[in-house]
């Protein structure tokens, strides 16, 4: 049976891992929601499959015996009242250890099988999860099918292909015959297990659900661990769907569906996460979210190893450019891409007190600044169109921030709020663009404003910008870097600064690609080099660390020839 | 130069990286300090190589302001009184920093030439690091020879396969093409750049000073990153020649020889190791020694990635034997070598105190106690030869466990001290061995007595042998266990509690493999899935996170078809 689902996937997991060796463009999930690739009834029945779960209590049966939980809230104030089973954590953790002995000795194949087998059934629920991704982020409906649909599909079919690629490294058996010069060789035969290392917990954040959370937990899953995943609070649905799916799977296929389960808590459960993430069972976390938290996992729960995304300061370096429009059309699509609610959005534009080059002489920094302020407001003057891009806000903490950002350097363009066309109780707001100076307001800058802020910081110079840049990044943290130059000596100072700050640079995005944006199988999103991330997502360190190889070793008589 | 080093071991490289995956015997070393192998005058050469180095100030030209270090004793008795450079750490890091920063410039080929070509000198002064070996741990020549010559530059050739493994499978490039539907494609190239941790921290230990040190050593080095080396205050001289012959090499390259340093320190420096180990430049640690030191790093150094390798307790079931006559001698081998001075020592043999099936009958407890005290005290019998096996004792402390063990259980076997007929000084003690009960005893057995102490341990049946067998290696750390047993359902048995164990099983024994032995390119060394280590040597997890990716991508116009 497993093995089964092996070779049912294995072309698509054949395609993967060429795809991360050569790193061009691949994906296997079409990022259009349409019917010709999804179905003519996927979209209605997605929807309608979303609507069923609104005050319901979700079903799943794991072993939960603490009640329920649920207190998620629609930014764009659809009415959830989802409850989900609340497990004890002795009891679910005993449940999960019994699944994890057995899902251990099914080997390679079927780890592997059974997590492709999982994610082609998250694929068809596209819009279920889409809608549920919608409705716990406030993303716009056609981010939260990509980035929550088949997108998260890719980072975790990446993560499998990465997973795969390290086991099928190792092999079942060797032969070994050591010459003892005139005397007979030594002669053994070793055979070699992959030993997954136990329970993988899987700690989600309120923004990307699925994005976010599918790398840590298929790599875990494919490389035989159990998985519990613990979703932020207030974005449950997205992953509960996921889990669900993943047991019915795992079922399906012979195993105990307790292999993957659900930690469903409320906002004010308190220590909960601290002491889930330091029982002895847990040898793997991934974790997206605060900084705090995240450090907080890296130094205590030591029994695991810990993969963190955190906060970062991601900035844009202005020097030179042919013609602003392009670059600034380009930029304020990046800040208004959901808000700025993104962690690879950037915050910090960096633009020399004396102007630019263009190709029509020096741009003062003035002019820059007006640039920048009449982009977003043309993007965000058709309220309409507008909310498909910003989507809405997340929580209460942004829209504060928002406000303590209106008190902070010289405001070039406030915030406002636009009214939602579907969802009057919306709370969306545009971006604000305050201009700040290096020479004395780093200490405001250099801290991350997540959410729909961004600084326009006057520089020295282009090298000071530079300079800027690669510190920050590395004492910071920083998801994505972006140079606007048409210096091949800049841009190459500034790729020095991103290698030194171990962030992803991105050189004058004037099209179709925006910088918040990593693609699967081509991106490597973080880096694992500065603050904002311990980890790749994805690379080989991301998965090698989460399987042991145990082996056995017996004299042989002497193989045939032919093998020797 | 650098790539020229490349080219020059290619062929060397090419079938180490096919050797960690066939995993078949293989080593471009020999083993035997033959003249044939190593020419005419090596041994006598190398013998005053380190000669020359006694009574002598060790010169290295790296910073090192700090005086002089080094109070090393041969067990043997040898006047030694090399004095070693002690740097300041600040003055040292300053420098290796600078150093780092070119390196990292360098690129993997060059990284893994200069390793290559670094291992390729320590090969040819392997006559000379045998000897420094031999006075500084103690091991009898031969073993020092092999342990710390070849099969240490076999362990360091593994890592830099599988860092090189990791590292090409990064692409410089990638080309990247999206389609739009009826628009133009998105098109960007993709630049890749391998960015190091930065500086690593190798510690060694007393016993290994370069097999155990030389895997991290060459992991880190190979990667990119600079390394500090410090050995243990009892244990400089191998490593102290490792480093200057690597300086040289780096130097000879066109780089600066201060990406490899030393750390030369006195037994009585305090808390130094801790101070190093905790600089925030220091983003690797590569450590051998107790569980105590290993654990405050795991915890402590929280600033970089903490590979270890501590404390065990190696086990040996005995089950059941065609003739038990092979199976002691093999045992009684493996107890006197070295004095079990080895992390993979067996300590405790498990015998049903009902005896064990021979297939002469079964064979009472007290005769396979019996016929494991007559062979050791075979094997000890003629100092001459004995001491070439049990080579000396390397420290007090080890003196005084034998001391303590003595009153531990019932004597079998005392440890004699055996006049050394080169040495008069030399510390020579044969094995001890003493019967313990299952029963009451396993606070003394599951404990490590590290030495020649072993415990021949009366259980109920080989179920309880097993079972105390794989619990004691989960919970207390093993890097061995063997069986002995003509049933394959008990090593199967034993083989699933070695998975559950995290612990490399070896089956029946009894000819010229013994369980202390591990054979780089197909022997997992450890297997970082308990407490004895928290990573293998070497395996892809111990090479893969200790260096970055970083990119950098651009619009670009359409490829030829060709490419496309």
């Amino acid at each position: 049976m497993s093995h089964s689902l092996f070779s049912k996937h294995q072309k698509t997991l054949n395609e993967a891992v060429a795809a991360i060796h050569t790193r061009g463009y691949w994906s296997p999930f079409s990022e259009m929601p349409s019917p010709r690739a999804y179905g003519d009834t996927a979209a209605a029945d997605g929807e309608a499959a979303f609507r069923r779960h609104l005050g319901q209590h979700f079903e799943l049966d794991q072993p939960s015996n603490n009640g329920t939980a649920g207190k998620e809230k629609s930014p764009f104030g659809l009415q959830l009242n989802v409850r989900y089973p609340k497990p004890d954590a002795d009891t679910l953790f005993a449940a999960v250890e019994t699944a994890q002995a057995e899902w251990r000795k099914a080997e390679p194949k079927a780890w592997v099988g059974v997590s492709l087998e999982i994610l082609a059934r998250l694929h068809k629920a596209s819009f279920e999860i889409a809608h549920s991704v919608m409705h716990t982020t406030g993303q716009a409906f056609m981010m939260a099918f990509q980035a929550g649909g088949p997108h998260a599909q890719d980072r975790a079919l990446e993560a499998i292909a990465y997973a795969w690629n390290e086991l099928r490294r190792i092999p079942d058996e060797a032969y070994w015959e050591k010459p003892q010069g005139k005397n007979a060789p030594l002669m053994m035969a070793k055979h070699y297990t992959v030993v997954p290392r136990g329970i993988g917990l899987v700690i989600g954040c309120c923004t990307f659900p699925t994005w976010n959370s599918y790398p840590g937990m298929f790599a875990s899953l494919a490389t035989g661990n159990a998985v519990v995943v613990k979703p932020h609070p207030a974005a449950i649905l997205p992953l509960a769907i996921t889990v669900r799916i993943a047991r019915e799977v795992l079922a399906e296929a012979g195993f105990d569906p307790n292999v993957v389960t659900l930690f469903a808590t409320d906002p004010d459960d308190g220590l909960i996460v601290q002491a889930l993430a330091t029982r002895p069972e847990v040898r793997l976390i991934d974790f997206t979210g605060s900084s705090a938290n995240g450090y907080w996992l890296e130094h205590h729960a030591r029994q695991a190893s810990v993969y963190t995304e955190k906060a970062g300061v991601n900035q844009i370096i202005i020097d030179s450019v042919d013609d602003i429009g392009p670059a600034v059309r380009n930029i304020a699509f990046s800040l208004a891409l959901y808000s700025g609610q993104m962690c690879t959005a950037p915050q910090n534009i960096y633009v020399p007190r004396d102007g630019i080059k263009t190709a029509h002489g020096v741009m003062p920094f003035e002019a820059v600044a007006a640039a920048l302020v009449e982009s977003v407001n043309k993007l965000t003057a058709d309220a309409d169109k507008a909310v498909e891009v910003t989507g809405a806000i997340q929580n209460a903490g942004v829209l504060a921030r928002i406000e303590r950002a209106r008190k902070v350097g010289t405001l070039l363009l406030d915030s406002r709020a636009l009214a939602h066309p579907a969802w009057p109780d919306a709370e969306v707001r545009t971006p604000l663009l305050a201009r700040l100076d290096a020479r004395k307001d780093e200490a405001t800058f250099a801290a991350e404003w997540f959410g729909p802020i961004a600084f326009v910081v006057a520089t020295d110079s282009t090298a000071q910008s530079v300079e800027l840049a690669g510190r920050i990044a590395r004492t910071r943290g920083a998801l994505t870097l972006s140079v606007y130059s048409t210096s091949e000596e800049v841009v190459d100072a500034a790729y020095e600064a991103a290698l030194c700050g171990g962030v992803a640079l991105s050189v004058n995005l004037t099209g179709g690609v925006f910088v918040n944006q990593s693609a699967a199988f081509s991106d490597f999103h973080g880096t694992g080099g500065n603050p904002a991330a311990n980890a790749s997502l994805t690379d080989a360190a991301f998965v090698a660390n989460r399987f042991r190889v145990v082996q056995v070793r017996r004299h042989v008589p002497p193989r045939e020839a032919a093998h020797v």
